[in-house]
């Protein structure tokens, strides 16, 4: 028997992604920027609001002409005017005087708080009874309160929702630097694998891994580039590589890195330009035999074959070393994660870390993680899947009712 | 005063979308169909496998033949033949021989199970010593054993995720049959407003919320489409919204719907061809003062003009309509909602359900819910937010240490 692998374990696998930079940055429209990563930071430029704002339908007046004001003894205010919306209201108010103003208008000089409507009445067409107080600064907003002049808007590395989107919006972004969408190319490798538009002969089956790990690399915010299928065979495999690595910022190879007659993909990756071997083996499972490499400044990944370990190491593994070439900050982005309590009793060998499949249910107001039985292999245990959790390197397996984290699938 | 609003309950709100339609179906290329909606479920015309495959690297056996082997007492078997990669094997085997596999390759006739290569031992170029009996049907895919010929692959109504597309290449699926992607048309209206390219004047603010729902609109999987901003003026409304409605599935008022100099959007709404309102005013906070109207088969929203409540009413309200009229399946989409403990006591009026932003912070190992404070009208609150929480409609409060569901944002 042969020691294929030394093997690595998950956390120092995963710190190799420093190993490599991100991607570069361009220019794009705002209305275009909705989940992309900012690549610097934007300041306010200007104070949000940039006037004093009424936050109700009502009269804008002095706080203080209020003060005492009630149902039966109420205050009497003269209408000095009306504030257009989206206009300077172009006169100012003394002490007992009031302006009627709409959500969204601008407050007049002089005045510092709104009355809502409910709260008054007409007595004429230039005076009003107010049956409540409202205090300084109440139903408006100051000038600079949602965003003070030379805050940070938004800081690099963060993905845009689009209240962020809208925050640039407010201040007048038009283009926003972002991070490019890295391009992953794509080979899949072995005899036996032909493209989906074939029949299969016998012993042949269709190359269904690109069709996941595009959708992958697409769900991680990339852009999937597919390189076809090479037969087992080293300078073939070599060339595309090359290629490959030529057009795109990281490379997956799917197959051609288990044991057996296929194990030249290591020979290959060990012949790229400036190639280092970094990882070759992790200690996962499922996802054993996969291989990390540099060349110069890229990844290149030798994937397990199976579509089902192949979709694990890339959510596990491959996904963080593509959000860190995308220029995601890891202190912007949060993941939190579902929890849920598990089923059943599972089993789980020391020394690897395992990820087992589940499907989440409600059932007595509890979230269960049921984990997924049948062969490994089997597609359709990801199709059933909602997620996975992990067993530690260390644990010898979990009791039914342990409190789980769900990796959503 | 007068009662603006006859406020409807948000479950009956949401009783309403199934009142409209579900948008076309087009054919789009595989590759294309991450994320899409299929309209027709599609069926196994084959197993899967198609034929008996082996998962790991060894020898093809009749598993009788290894009954009772061990290190002290190995069986030994003759190899016959080695499986090439993608080829029908072109022999047979019988209890006492052996065929070389790899992962993937066909079992040979006559073959039932696989030893793995490390529990057996090559003596010479024919024959083999086996350490270990293997049980039949093991490491091995039987015929069928993944999907069986006849099997639903995906139901109708179902996103596709990267597994389900996966599984479709495996059967050689070119094309899959998807909903369109629901255009939502946008129109702002106020006269304070004005585009992002300007730099407003005194009293006026820029277009923020064209933004922000443009990307909530990507965000649910449909395509915005900006039909620019409309002043305060009845005939104008009435010709933008009659333009939207022709060229989309569904159109989006922001602002106009509050009561005071604007609400002649009802009027508007009202005015439309074959119009019915459904509804006017939600009790819900934010977002009381949202309008819900029919014209023929579309649906036509007037949402408030504050920046938060519009988001909080499109991602609790105008969401699942959107995902109504998208094809989408309830019964297939399962969202599970991240629970977290509440960090302090929420008051809350009875007669409303209310929804607070929450940010989300780990400590001691326990997920809490943080209230955002500050008027509920400001951006920056959302652009703090990860998430909102639900206050029931007959609930006063919320104690410090309720578990909350999280509704991510």
């Amino acid at each position: 028997m042969k020691e294929f692998f030394k093997v690595t374990d998950l956390k120092s696998v995963l710190e190799y992604s420093s190993a490599f930079p991100r991607v570069e940055t361009e220019d794009i429209p705002l209305d275009e920027s909705f989940g992309r990563i900012l690549a610097v930071s934007i300041d306010a430029d200007v104070d949000l609001p940039d006037f004093m704002r009424s936050t109700m339908d009502g009269y804008a007046v002095r706080a203080s002409a209020t003060f005492g004001a009630s149902e039966a003894n109420p205050a009497y205010l003269t209408i000095k005017g009306a504030v257009p919306m989206g206009e300077s209201p172009g006169f100012s108010i003394g002490s007992g005087e009031a302006a009627t103003i709409s959500t969204g208008g601008m407050l007049p000089e002089g005045a510092d708080s709104v009355v809502m409507i409910e709260h008054t009445e007409a007595i004429d067409r230039t005076t009003i009874e107010v049956y409540r107080s409202v205090a300084p600064g109440q139903h408006i907003l100051e000038k600079g309160e949602d965003i003070p002049k030379g805050a940070v808007l938004v800081p690099d590395g963060k993905r845009l929702r689009p209240q962020e989107t809208g925050l640039l919006a407010a201040f007048g972004t038009k283009t926003a630097t972002v991070y490019k969408k890295p391009v992953v190319g794509i080979i899949s490798t072995g005899d036996e694998i032909v493209s989906i538009h074939k029949t299969p002969a016998p012993g042949e089956i269709r190359d269904l891994n690109m069709y996941t790990l595009s959708g992958l690399v697409r769900k991680a915010g990339a852009v999937p580039v597919p390189f076809g299928i090479v037969r087992d065979d080293f300078d073939d495999l070599f060339k595309t590589c090359t290629t490959a690595l030529a057009q795109t910022d990281m490379v997956l190879i799917s197959g051609g890195s288990s044991v057996g007659t296929r194990d030249f993909t290591i020979d290959v990756l060990s012949a790229l330009p400036e190639s280092d071997i970094f990882v070759h083996g992790i200690s996962i499972s499922p996802g054993k035999p996969t291989i990390l490499a540099k060349s110069r400044d890229l990844a290149i990944w030798g994937l397990p074959g199976q579509v089902t370990s192949t979709m694990v190491v890339f959510e596990i593994v491959v996904k963080p070393f593509i959000e860190h070439i995308s220029g995601l900050s890891q202190i912007n982005e949060k993941n939190f994660k579902l929890s849920a309590r598990l089923s059943r009793n599972i089993a789980s060998a020391q020394g690897r870390t395992e990820f087992i499949r589940v499907r989440l249910n409600h059932k007595d107001g509890i979230l269960w993680a049921d984990p997924i039985l049948g062969k490994s292999g089997l597609i359709n245990t990801m199709v059933n899947a909602d997620g996975l959790i992990e067993i530690g390197l260390n644990t010898e397996g979990l009791d039914k009712g342990t409190e789980v984290e769900v990796i959503p699938l």
